[in-house]
């Protein structure tokens, strides 16, 4: 019986892998770092607006929150186990060896950003949600990020 | 007057810049070839669930579509003019040269994503935009990027 299990759950595995299994280590690198030049870019338009550097536009805005909130919710698949090195990263190894603390400032990051969503454009609904934003981007590369990449 | 009304369009554009004035071209390039990353990233996504491949889930395709139609419709900002060259590019010089033969390749891209978008995770709605969105792409590659990166 425990057997039977095992082999089934290994053909499961076999035919339906998780996404994280899809991935080399180098395309979840890749990935990873291009979701926060995304989540960077428009976070930037967000910011620029709030401080009057560009003109309010509630379209823009709103995109650029959805856009932020999506990949709040995606990007930590691209630090699934497995994907420690394989190509030049800034992700300090305690993203891997400190799981739980690095999901909890993951999860501060989705919540920040679903604010932002909730925000629908509106620029002070916006303006209110960048500070949590911008601290839970600073609280994880604080703790998560080298200054310097590693191989 | 007409020094007048030349004055404060000055002022204007000096005050309210445009988005695509605030980025640098390396910026520029960096942003979309992330975007193109992150587009790649779902667009595999919804292809593996189309194939089977792994497990369909509905709010992870959900979520794929709503960002690959999210990405569509702000990656050709970062093809603003000014963009051309600044780090290495895979961007033909067309892409600026037959500005508007570019923009008919990304409005078809855009509604593809609209479709795929508007699917709203049903797995059957996503097989039949992915064939649209595939085309799209194929369509853009084939005429506007470079088989090598230029500088």
């Amino acid at each position: 019986m425990k057997f039977q299990i095992a082999a089934i759950a290994a053909l499961v595995t076999f035919s339906a892998p998780t996404l994280a299994q899809q991935f080399k280590p180098a395309d979840q690198i890749k990935y990873r770092q291009s979701a926060m030049q995304v989540l960077q870019r428009n976070a930037g338009i967000l910011n620029a607006m709030a401080k009057g550097d560009v003109p309010y536009n509630k379209e823009t805005a709103t995109a650029s929150a959805e856009l932020i909130n999506l990949l709040a919710k995606q990007v930590g698949t691209g630090f699934a186990p497995g994907s420690e090195s394989g190509a030049p990263t800034r992700a300090d190894m305690k993203v891997w060896s400190d799981a739980s603390g690095f999901k909890a400032v993951n999860d501060k990051f989705i919540a920040a950003s679903a604010k932002l969503a909730a925000a629908n454009g509106d620029l002070n609904g916006i303006k209110a949600a960048l500070g949590d934003l911008g601290q839970s981007c600073k609280g994880c590369h604080d703790d998560y990020r080298l200054r310097e990449a590693r191989n």
